[in-house]
């Protein structure tokens, strides 16, 4: 179990979190709404392994650690936000995790995130780090976060940091727009966790030259964790990038992506490097019929690697086509099971991901100037060997 | 490739049907679609490996094909209702199954369901054909159906015979009402096919005794042979049974119920016997917090095979709980999964279930009258393997 503390120079009035829909949430996320209402943050504190969700006394347990980390740095327990993540049910180890604190705040260094970026994965193979720099100061975030993931409206733990001085309502307004269009575009598979958090400090420090700058730099980098999130997702083989335009409404337009990439059927076919493109057709199909049955599908156009797949409603499939749909989902995979040693438990037989290459899928509805763009993965034999033995 | 005809020894003008909303239609729902308004309805033409979902040509295939059904038994085309299921995408080879039908037609007999019910198979393990007996006559149903399973307003493909004696509008009237809480309350994978269709032809001849015990009978039937759709699934080690009750309404018991048994990380924990009920909880506060985010879930008591592990909103959970917990999912595993011979392709050990019994999930929200009834599965290396290589 890691204890990872984040912590400003000085406390800052200008940070900004969105926290998970999921009408569970965890201990830490019912007092991180609270927090949005301090006046200043100056730490965050972050355990992995046990996510204090529902458990008894959970509220208690997290200010307690909130307190001992304001004791070590010299803040108000109000000023420090908690994050927990791990196994929903259990309770948290509070005596341990007041007594690790010490340890947690003499690690604190001014060089690097990736150390922090290492200690609050669970089930991640590699550390998600991203940095971009703009006017002088720059914006860095890093995230957990491989199962249990199709974020609403938050999403798994991402902190971003920034020295640019934004102050707290546009920093607010700009954190909302862009999870809106990143992390909310995202699914793993289709459980929206109870800890989900996403939360950004200002220290202030440079001036920002340009609020739209700042929103478009935040938003590379939620977009670029978003996708580290996708590619690093517990089993992912291969990562799924559906763009649909041509629709009558965003919100139309994301639940047809949506409602491709969580389709069992097709992850599995994409598993497989099978172009079993009915399965696509069947997915958008099952999403329209059941939200928007009025939509008329005739006009509709698929590709999938830029070819075309479907034309005016009716599909356009030959050898040829089929060929280069194989050689496509050849070249998005990240790698391909092995035969594990007992027989059943696959684990992935890479540590980092050897490239960043996707299955494209273009689904052009042809009957408006709406479209999103969502990204999830294919479902494997090591998602399952992951997660039929998470805890034993 | 299977052709099976079903025939009624008179056309009769009491039959019903309901059909897949998935807005991908194969041509067979578009067609069967206008036979609902035809006087009479003669034969029922079913072939598998190929749905016929936006194919060139699709619906001029499936005409021809009613037509050669139709010319063979004395009937007009229309009097005939064609079914397809299997790959989508690919062409029906009409001039083969044409040229089939005289061979179908030879094998009509009127003593068993079995035989179509075997002929309709694609990746079901075993047939499913159930019976039930009322004033003198009898409701036979067969099904298919084993992935792309989340039936929205109709199902897979299942056909019903009574000799009952229901006019047509109270046939339909009471078909769609059982659909409801028996097709519509199951999920293999969340995936809604382009083909499902449920049609019930009565040949009339003899009186029915009784309006409502007519449904109640056709509900048993249609109950029962969901579950055997549900316990035959692609990959299905355990049955899931999800009841939910204390609900403001029917509709969000249904669809914390769906939440449950879609959600893939409870059932790979599922898969594994072991008792993650934190993904249980997770799931329906994700269900609630999208669609219900002010319904209030501190009265929520869950019980998993009878057992209490959440009172009051907050977890009760034990050593001596888990230990239950553990052996009523082990209780209820078909068959676990075997190393198979490649290291990769697993297969399931049986051909038929060895018992009956379900994983029992009780959540009482505590907040209203309203219930339902869901039946799902776990998620498993079998599903993946099945359907990582459908087609080749």
């Amino acid at each position: 179990m890691n204890l990872t503390v984040l912590a400003l120079d000085e406390p800052t009035p200008s940070f900004a979190a969105v926290f998970t829909r999921n009408a569970f949430p965890g201990a830490p996320v019912l007092i991180g709404r609270q927090r949005l209402e301090a006046p200043t943050l100056g730490a965050v504190v972050v355990n992995n392994k046990v996510s204090n969700v529902c458990a008894p006394g959970g509220v208690e347990a997290s200010e307690r650690l909130c307190a001992a980390v304001a004791g070590s740095l010299g803040l108000e327990p109000g000023q420090v936000l908690p994050s927990s993540t791990g196994v929903i049910g259990w309770r948290l180890p509070a005596d341990a995790l007041v007594g690790a604190v010490p340890e947690a705040v003499g690690a604190l260094q001014p060089d690097s995130a990736l150390p922090a970026a290492e200690a609050i994965m669970t089930t991640d193979l590699y550390p998600k780090v991203r940095r971009v720099e703009l006017g002088g100061g720059s914006i860095v975030g890093i995230a957990k976060g491989a199962g249990m993931i199709e974020p609403n409206l938050a999403t798994m733990l991402v902190f971003l940091m920034t020295d640019l001085d934004v102050p707290r309502e546009a920093l607010r307004a700009c954190l909302q727009s862009v999870v809106a269009r990143s992390f909310n575009c995202i699914s793993v598979d289709s459980d929206t966790s109870t800890s989900d958090t996403v939360a950004l400090l200002s220290s202030r420090k440079v001036p920002c030259p340009d609020l739209a700058a700042f929103e478009a730099a935040l938003g590379q980098v939620c977009t670029d964790l978003a996708e580290d999130v996708v590619r690093n997702g517990e089993g992912v083989h291969h990562v799924i990038r559906v763009r649909v335009r041509g629709a009558p409404s965003e919100e139309l337009a994301h639940g047809i992506g949506k409602a491709v990439v969580n389709s069992p059927l097709f992850q599995c076919a994409v598993n497989g490097n099978d172009p079993n493109v009915g399965r696509l057709v069947s997915a958008i199909g099952r999403y329209v019929g059941a939200h928007a049955p009025e939509l008329e599908l005739s006009r509709c156009t698929l590709r999938m690697g830029g070819r075309v797949i479907m034309e005016g409603g009716t599909f356009r499939l030959d050898h040829e086509t089929e060929k280069l749909l194989v050689a496509h989902l050849k070249e998005a995979e990240l790698y391909a099971s092995t035969p594990p040693p007992d027989g059943l438990t696959f684990r992935p037989p890479v540590t980092y991901p050897p490239h960043e290459r996707s299955v494209e899928v273009d689904v052009d509805l042809g009957v408006g100037n709406a479209s999103c763009t969502v990204l999830g993965a294919d479902r494997s034999h090591e998602y399952i060997s992951e997660n039929a033995d998470y805890r034993s």
